[in-house]
C-alpha cells in the first residue's frame, strides 16, 4: 500500500464538513471496535470544519522530508471517550504545548491510528490550526497501547509528547523509550479521568513516509461511502467492507454475551457471537484482539477483527456491544509490516496474554491500493 | 519564627559535610515519621558536599525580592526512598528540567518540607549546581502530599513543575491548582515505581520570606547537635528535643504492633506503643498525623507528632517501626500559619479521613527564634 503512494499515484484532496459521515463509519471500521464512537468524533470534526473551512489532505508522497509533522490523538477508554467529550480547542491546544516545548514550527499534521475518534482528532486540530493533515497514519488500523504503531518499528521515539486534559491541566513527558512513554502517559490519562488528548511521534516528512501507512483517510471516506452506496442500493454492505479491505467474513450472529469493564485505563472484555457456525468468542482491549469459534482462533492480532451490524454494514464499537445485537464479524489483512518479528513482539497475541502465535486471516489478498481512491 | 527572621537577625552560614550526621538527624526529627531514612539523605549530601564543597545557607531576610528560589524535593513512599536512592546528577538535572522549561535562571534552591531526606536532597542539588541554599522550608515540617506547603496558602502555584526518575525519564507538569499538581505528579510517582525527584513551587525572594518557614536548615543542625551532646553527658536526650522544639513527650513505651502498607504511593499504616500510661496509638500516612491514648486524641496534625529511640534520641521513621522499639512519643507545636481555617482543611484531621477538630499540643509555647541559633 504504501508502495503504490511512494510511487506517487496519490494526489492531495480536502475533508470538509459534508465527507465526514462517511469518513467517521470507515474510521470505525478500522478502529477493530476500539477508538469510540465515531459520532462523537463527527460531532467534533463537523464543529471545527463548519467553523474554520476544510482540511486539505496531502499524501505521504508529496510530503516535503523537511517538513515537520505532528500526530495528535486521544488517549484513554472508549468507555469514558463517549461520556467526557473533549473540546475543539484543547485538542489543538494540545498540539502547540508540544511544538512550544520543542521550538518547532509544524508544517502538518497526522493521525497516529485510524480508527474511530483518532481519525476526526487530528482533523479538529489541522482546521482549528489552519495545517494540512496527512492522509496515513501510523497503524493502518487501531492498537490500545501508545508504542504500539509502525514509527515505533522504524526508531522513531514518541517523546517529548504532550497530554493535556478538558480541566486545563498539561503535561509534557520525556521517556527513555516508547513503552515507559505509554506507562507514564497512561498513568497520567487515568489521574486525568481516564480521558486525554496527546501530540506524540513529531517527525519529519521522511520519516512519515518511511513509518506511516499511507491512504488511511482516503480509505476511511470511501469505505464509509460504499457502506452508504451498497445499502441504498439493498446490497450487501458487509460483504462490500471484506471486499474494500481484502478480507472475508469470519461469523454472523447474535450477542449473546457481554463481559466489559474499564480497568487500567482500557476497556477490556469478552463477547460472545451465537450464530448458526457455534459461538464466536471476541476478545478486547479497547480494540477485537481474538476470534476464536468454538475455541479453534480463527484471526488474532494484528490483523483486523471488525465487527459490523449486519443488516446496516455499521460499525460497531466495544463499548457499543449489547446483548441482541445482530452483527457480523469481519477478519482483514493488517498492513504486511506488522508480521514482522518485531512487530509481533510488539502486538502479537502473546503481548496481550493469549498464549498463541498469531493467527493471519485467511482471505483473497488485499486488492488495490489505498491511495488510488 | 518567620517574623524574627523577617527583622533581619539571621546570617548566611555553611553547611559542610561534617555538619551532615547532625543535620540529617534534625530532620528526621522535623519530619515527624517521614521523609525517608536520614542515613540515605545523608550519604547523597556527603557525596556531593565532598566532591563540590560546603553550601552557602541563605537567610529568608537576606533574600532580594527578584531572587528565583527553586525547591526541589524528593517525592514517593519512604519505604521505597530507602531502596531506591536517586543519583546526585539526578536530583540537580531536574531542577535544570525545570528552569529550562520555564527560561529562567535560578538563584538559590529550597527545601519545600523539613524532614528526612527531603532536607538533604536541596543540599545535594545546591553542590551540584554551585547555588546557595534558603535557610527555611515550606512547612516546618513534613507532610505527605504535594499542596500541604505554606506557599499553597499564599497562592503559590505548586506548577510548572518537573518530575524525574532515576531511569531517565522526566515529566513537566502545569496544572489548574496545587491539587491537580499532587494528583497527577503523585500518579506519575507511581508510575515510575513509587518514588521521583521533583522541583516545583519556584518563586521569587519576596513569595519565599512571605510564605516559607525561616531558620529550618539551622534549627535541624542544632537539633541534631543538641542530641549528640546531651548523650555525650549522659542526659535526656528526648527532654532536649521537647525543649528545642517548645513540646512536651506525651508518651513513653515498646511499640508493640505495626500495620504498614505501601499503598497509593504511600506509607500508611498504624502503630501502638503500649506503656505504663495505657496504649499509644499513631495513626500515619508517610507522616505521624494522628497520637490518641486509649482513644483519647493526645495531639494531631498539624502539629506535630515526634517518635524518638527512648535511650539514644534518635529519631524513628515510619518505614523503621519494629516491634520492641523503645521508643517516647514528643508533640511540638507547628509553625501558627498551619493553625489558620485554610491551613486546617489543607491539613486538617478531617482531610486525612479522621473525624474530628484539630487537636494541638499543650505545653511551654514555642520559645526562642529558630533564626538566632
Amino acid at each position: 500500500m504504501s508502495a503504490t503512494v511512494a510511487a506517487g499515484r496519490t494526489v492531495s484532496t480536502e475533508v470538509a464538513a459534508e465527507d465526514l459521515v462517511a469518513l467517521a463509519r470507515g474510521a470505525a471500521v478500522l478502529g477493530t471496535g476500539g477508538g469510540g464512537d465515531p459520532y462523537v468524533g463527527r460531532l467534533l470534526a463537523e464543529q471545527a470544519l463548519r467553523e474554520h473551512g476544510p482540511v486539505r489532505l496531502v499524501a505521504l508522497a508529496e510530503l516535503p522530508d523537511d517538513a515537520c509533522v505532528v500526530p495528535v490523538a486521544m488517549m484513554g477508554a472508549p468507555t469514558v471517550m463517549v461520556e467526557k467529550t473533549p473540546s475543539v480547542e484543547l485538542i489543538g491546544r494540545t498540539v502547540t504545548a508540544l511544538t512550544e516545548h520543542l521550538g518547532v514550527n509544524p508544517t502538518h499534521l497526522a493521525c497516529i491510528e485510524a480508527g474511530g475518534i483518532n481519525s476526526t482528532i487530528p482533523l479538529v486540530a489541522a482546521a482549528q490550526l489552519g495545517l494540512p493533515l496527512v492522509d496515513g497514519d501510523g497503524m493502518g488500523r487501531a492498537f490500545p497501547e501508545l508504542q504500539m504503531v509502525l514509527p515505533t518499528l522504524s526508531r522513531i521515539a514518541a517523546t517529548p509528547m504532550s497530554i493535556a486534559d478538558e480541566k486545563g491541566n498539561v503535561g509534557v513527558l520525556t521517556t527513555i523509550d516508547n513503552h515507559w512513554a505509554e506507562s507514564l502517559a497512561r498513568s497520567l490519562t487515568i489521574a486525568m479521568g481516564c480521558s486525554a488528548i496527546i501530540s506524540n511521534y513529531l517527525m519529519t516528512g521522511a520519516q512519515a513516509r518511511e513509518s506511516l501507512v499511507g491512504g488511511t483517510l482516503s480509505l476511511c471516506r470511501a469505505l464509509g461511502r460504499r457502506i452508504e452506496a451498497v445499502r441504498a442500493s439493498h446490497g450487501d454492505p458487509v460483504a462490500a467492507v471484506a471486499d474494500e479491505l481484502g478480507g472475508r467474513v469470519l461469523h454472523t450472529g447474535k450477542v449473546t454475551d457481554v463481559a466489559r469493564r474499564t480497568t487500567t485505563g482500557f476497556a477490556r472484555g469478552d463477547a460472545v457471537v451465537s450464530g448458526p457456525a457455534g459461538e464466536l468468542t471476541l476478545r478486547f482491549q479497547n480494540e477485537h484482539l481474538v476470534a476464536a469459534l468454538d475455541g479453534e482462533i480463527l484471526v488474532s492480532t494484528p490483523d483486523l477483527i471488525i465487527l459490523l451490524d449486519s443488516d446496516t454494514g455499521e460499525p460497531v464499537t466495544t463499548e457499543a456491544l449489547r446483548f441482541g445485537h445482530r452483527v457480523s464479524v469481519l477478519g482483514a489483512p493488517a498492513d504486511p509490516r506488522w508480521h514482522s518479528p518485531a512487530a509481533i513482539e510488539l502486538v502479537g497475541p502473546r503481548y496481550f496474554g493469549y498464549d498463541h502465535d498469531p493467527v493471519r486471516v485467511c482471505g483473497p489478498a488485499r486488492t488495490g491500493a489505498v491511495g488510488d481512491r
